[in-house]
């Protein structure tokens, strides 16, 4: 059982292969029984332990694994639930040395930790503005310099003839950029393909997606953002940001890294999930707003995705961290673009200025807005099938990284080629007017003095065509040409999320948006010649990219807020809103959000706001693991060395019972302890004899624990002799000592929102003398889901 | 002991009086001992019963106590907690009846549900849309009426002398309006008084505020607040706006309304504190919405004054409610006019357009911009402090409605004075420029075709003169104008916020703050006439405004989000949250934000985000009352009504226990009821007895729990016979059987988190064999707050 990977499969890397069977779920096909359990009462008499992996030492073992007997077709569908992933430990553990420590603590120590904690916030905005200023100038110069090259070549080719070696050129340069960020993802860090925002919704969530926050995968997803941004792939950089905010806030926060091996012994006090956590969510924010210059997005997001309880001094240290963020980076911008101290254009995508005057709607034109957020609902369902589709094939047959590397430079080729072939039979030829200046304007057959307008959309970065298509004159695209580009991007889009590259999706569908919406704002203004009210067709062009990305990623007021903060103007926030909302209502109809479908297809146990509607009638004995491996309270050293080496139960919390000696009554439920701390325990010999015989043993400290947070040893490297087994542990001190328990007649419902209000991770289940009966973890809540034929159950798998 | 006072001292209503005594509450002087109570381990025996009254039968004996030995002085402080207010049942009371009712209901059901809870709030939209329509079309109408006539009479009596005659017409008008809308509050609806956002922010926070939300109260508060603006008072009709949105979700919510004695049949099942609480917080953002224009800032502001968790539906629904009231104020208010369809100018302050181009920032504006913060704080503090002595003295000598009503005249003769005074004095003469239309513009001593600048700030609606100092041309007023108006204005709007007529604080603050604003911007530009940048004083003056309101209510984020909505511009989001946080740091720093003040001084129990940092050493056992009266799940009749009918022992949850015959196990917590739950089994006498012989009898459904909320009828009203003394009552069909529990060594942080999470009413501390041992509700909590010199409790008092 030694062979139980280690490894998450986010990026549907190749060695989380195997492990799963296509509806019985198996661990290298024979080991491990059916763990799908049964609804029928108290029937599951399962070991918890069955159903959970040890995710604590993925760093020790997560060295290549050999390729040994790796299918061709892995079988996989979404009706799954990881076994793999661990909650955080959102819930403080109040043991004794804990309290200790805050009971020692003068209020001016609270202080103290108070102005850390905004120190770290302001840290986090820096940085995470100094990246995304990093990553938009070096998109800017190596974009800038691709279409430079390519563009005096077609034009050196346009007029002797030999168009298709601009072609290859083009398609070449695109491969090599995608090439570099294809490997890096593909080979070193898995888990930064994408956009990282479902891994980040996921750890909000409070699920423990291993390696998420390192440095090594923020390295690699800055250099894969910019080369699949300069690749040409139909990307937005933006989302990658908001994984890196992230990763920038757990590693300031911890004052160390693990990848580089330094401990700065710096904000010690911050090592513990609750507060990495938070600091995350700061990063989080920092990165929305930097991305959208939308500092109370950015906020908005967060709290969206990842409050269990809103507390008033996070959210206010999150909004610092979100300011300073979009302040840094327009500082640093302002000063590369020359125009030091102009603050007032934010983000690294930038909507450009929308006039009040010009873009004024009417009531009348709501309605309008209503059915292209409808319109928007439908297309986002028809982005999100098939890309899950698209997704479970990758996750089938293209598990290779060498395979995942060949089909982004696939795309990447093939990008070129439609994009070449779409500005290459486009007939939009217009006046190159004298204040236009698009650097990259295409002549090609075009008369002098006028450009090739498709190519405004095609050759150039994804955020320059977005603003010209909101804000370019009326007549400064054809419907033709508008048609045309909304159909190949949708499809090269919906084909390039999810490669093993990192890039967003926001761009891309507000791209694909605001081009349907410009040529609904054309045709409308074709329809009403006379009226001067449909004559801007920048305003549906924003409407329809609302309406779009509301239809693929179905947020809506952190969106709201995000589109109305990038734009500058508030004028359109209630038609936003709309707009939003009916795409969301209609996309739900038919498919869930692109992100949800994701986080589904790893099997993540997601935890959802509430527990599903019809499940009043399960109750916590349902619900529960049970029984559970207990352990007193004064405990042998063999017995919890034994439970810890069980890899067939490998138990992350343990309830600690108290025996009265010579006594029939019952054990009684006295605390919980972690299997960390257990190992931390182990590690530094705390045993009662060792106590004893040498008094000068130094005692443990919280210190201990937290030098050792988050990547705890193996139970395998703690040697304990056959002596130190016959030891006994007090673990009275370690322990927390007042578990929340629930009895056991307690509905799903109120057990759901017990968890999910504190962000639990062990519930204990407690009969009316307090003996333990089961243990409610985060699978056994996220199991249950409301589909179309009542509530399902998913089941449990170890993929 | 029945002359308990039923009465909410919000207002200062005369009825309050008598019952405390300075440090040592005493009620009545002599029958109860001293509440207080030490904080000696388990010393604190207690029971839990005399530190509450019950508000329940509010209504039945709320008619006009008869005024006996009221005293002219109360004394009173500010470190007192009431035992006056209860708490919202928040958590839902899982019963077998609620079970059974939920299991019933198909996914269908469900459905219907979330349907109606939009509709309800997209009802609570319109309403509150509606309800700021009427208020400001009215305010409109009215001081049009009103500056119309005093304009004629100044005018005339101008070139004739005799200008004091034109002094007492206005005194005399605005008495006549404060008169009508200072009856109204004092002798009506003393709750109606102020803003009402402390009230709702009671609200929100759990505490049930008797009369808060009811018709009457709304009714009294449109009316009031239209009388106070139009009475020329230094007061806004915005947070009013604010309270009107709750009662108009709360009157929605039920579908009936106990002051019309009407129940529709409709929402039967939202009837209880959860849904009701949560609808509210939908008409608090619905209000905001509507006041400032600024959907996604009322989200916030409810989710910042309310949220216990934040729930991502519940999120949605009160956004919709908020968007649905800002446009239909929007639309009726463009059609009254005479603009329809024009949606672009949203809310009842409006700040105008800010164009871009003129109001650029740069960053070494932005040290200035925190400086303004910080004498924004500064002020702000100042402005607080004044207003808690104000307060203090107002709650000890200004008690009786007539006083308060006199107050109220005062404040508007003088108000009156003090603006003739100035307007008559001030010589800043401007000219009155081809596209000024402006209404009111007073010529008195200038000369033709010039304007009096003072007038425009004085002789005008608060919101016009914010406009005006927002967006003037620069050199429209001169500093001793501004200096002049910012100092008489701040003492005005100081004495008047506390008043017993409705009015909010916002605009008055905003108005202050936009004046040194906009002195600001004119002193720098005159240090630095060459430069073009400080040419625009309106800048100055928007950041001057967000830094006094700030300083003075200590909002951040949403805050932030209204100014920036109401603005309609982003471009000032950065420098509006620095100058916000800037003022709050500083502010905070002497004195608490106004609300606060005042939810203080009415001694509420108000739960803070957090448990104070220092209380580690606090245990549940500490913190809890102790002994409980417990009931025995099949319970004598006689023993509940004696226990109910104690009013010494007002208790209003009781833990339900089971002992197990011929057996010395101690009695084991099963359960917990609610008072409410047992006055309606009394009411119906759902007695074992009765069940058995008479088998026809109808069971007591959820339905008539319904009815009977929220006024349960006191136990008094319930005729129990001899007889029926000697019956016992089932309580397990109705008791909650999984009340949340703790162990009796939680910390209190731990109790806090779990109590201010879930929004509990009474928590169970229960011992290691389930034994109940104490109980904790919101003022075991809320007694103990931070002060100067570490941890304090606060004294209990049945004021």
């Amino acid at each position: 059982m030694a062979n139980i990977t280690k490894k998450v499969s986010w990026s549907s890397r190749g060695d989380d292969s195997g492990l799963t069977g296509e509806g019985t779920p198996l661990l290298n096909g024979s080991e491990i029984p059916k763990p799908s359990r049964q609804l029928s009462g108290s029937g599951s008499v399962f070991r918890i332990g069955r159903f959970s992996t040890v995710d604590l030492e993925d760093d020790i073992t997560s060295e290549e694994d050999p390729i040994r007997g790796r299918p061709k077709e892995i079988p996989h569908n979404e009706k799954l639930l990881s076994l793999k992933y661990e909650s955080l430990d959102y819930d403080n553990i109040e043991n004794q040395l804990f309290l200790e420590e805050e009971r020692r603590m003068s209020p001016m120590g609270f202080r103290c930790l108070e102005i850390s904690r905004w120190v770290i916030c302001g840290l986090i905005g820096i940085l995470t503005g100094l990246i995304a200023c990093f990553i938009d100038i070096m998109v800017e110069k190596l974009a800038g310099y691709k279409y430079q090259v390519i563009k005096e070549n077609i034009e050196k080719f346009t007029e002797v003839g030999g168009l298709s070696i601009s072609l290859i050129l083009w398609a070449v340069l695109n491969c090599a950029f995608v090439l570099v960020g294809g490997i890096m993802v593909a080979f070193f860090e898995p888990i930064a393909a994408g956009s990282g925002i479902p891994q980040i919704k996921c750890y909000l969530n409070g699920v423990k997606i291993p390696r998420v926050v390192r440095l090594k995968t923020l390295v690699v997803k800055v250099i894969g953002v910019i080369c699949s941004v300069a690749g040409g792939l139909a990307v937005g950089k933006e989302g990658p940001m908001i994984h890196s905010g992230g990763v920038v806030a757990a590693g300031v926060s911890q004052g160390r890294s693990t990848s580089l091996k330094r401990d700065f012994k710096m904000f010690e006090y911050f090592r513990r999930d609750t507060e990495k956590r938070d600091f995350v969510s700061a990063g989080a924010a920092a990165g929305v707003s930097a991305a959208f210059g939308a500092p109370v997005g950015g906020v908005l997001f967060s709290l969206e995705e990842g409050a269990s309880f809103w507390n008033q001094m996070l959210t206010w240290r999150i909004f610092f961290a979100s300011m300073i963020s979009t302040f840094t980076l327009n500082f640093f911008l302002s000063i590369y673009h020359g125009k030091p101290g102009d603050l007032s254009n934010p983000g690294l995508i930038n909507f450009g200025r929308f006039e009040s005057d010009s873009v004024a709607y009417y009531y009348y034109e709501i309605p309008l807005f209503m059915c292209m957020g409808a319109l928007g609902g439908l297309l986002g369902a028809l982005f999100n099938s098939l890309n899950y589709w698209l997704t479970i094939f990758r996750i089938r047959y293209v598990h290779r990284p060498c395979l995942q590397v060949m089909e982004a430079l696939l795309v990447a080729a093939v990008t070129a080629a439609v994009s070449f072939t779409m500005i290459y039979f486009s007939n939009d030829c217009q006046p190159l007017g004298p204040e236009r200046n698009e650097e990259y304007s295409l002549q090609l057959f075009c008369a002098d003095g006028e450009y090739n307008s498709m190519a405004t959309a095609f050759f150039n970065t994804p955020e320059r065509s977005v603003r010209s298509l909101f804000h370019y004159q009326p007549g400064s695209y054809n419907p033709m040409t508008l048609g045309l580009f909304t159909l190949t991007y949708f499809f090269l889009a919906c084909w390039t999320y999810g490669l093993a590259v990192s890039a967003g999706v926001f761009i891309p569908s507000l791209l694909i948006g605001a081009a349907w919406g410009r040529l609904c704002g054309i045709l409308l203004a074709s329809f009403t010649p006379t009226s001067p009210i449909w004559a801007d067709p920048g305003k549906y062009a924003l409407i329809g990219a609302a309406a779009q990305l509301g239809g693929i990623v179905r947020m809506t007021l952190s969106l709201t807020v995000i589109m109305v903060e990038a734009t500058g103007n508030v004028t359109y926030g209630l038609p936003i809103m709309l707009v939003l909302m009916i795409a969301k209502i209609v996309g739900d109809y038919f498919q869930e959000g692109l992100y949800d479908i994701h986080i589904k297809l790893q099997s993540v146990p997601f935890l959802h706001w509430e527990a599903p509607a019809t499940s009043h009638w399960l109750t916590a004995r349902e619900v529960m693991s049970s029984p559970v491996t207990c352990f007193n309270r004064i405990e042998k050293v063999g017995t919890i060395v034994d439970v810890l080496s069980n890899t067939s139960t490998n138990h992350n919390g343990f309830p600690v019972v108290v025996q009265v000696l010579d006594s029939d009554e019952p054990a009684k439920l006295c605390g919980l302890i972690l299997r960390s701390q257990l190992i931390v325990l182990l590690k530094h010999k705390v045993f009662v004899e060792l106590a004893r015989s040498r008094l000068s043993q130094r005692k443990l400290q919280l210190k201990d624990f937290r030098d050792a947070y988050p990547r705890f040893p193996p139970i395998q490297s703690i040697h304990v002799s056959q002596d130190e087994r016959e030891c006994m542990m007090d673990l009275t001190e370690f322990m927390n000592p007042t578990p929340y328990t629930v009895p056991q007649d307690t509905s799903l419902p109120r057990v759901f929102k017990l968890f999910r209000a504190l962000g639990l991770r062990h519930l204990v289940v407690a009969d009316d003398v307090n003996r333990v009966i089961g243990l409610v973890t985060r699978k056994d809540l996220a199991r249950y889901h409301l589909g179309k034929h009542g509530l399902e159950e998913l089941q449990l798998a170890q993929t």
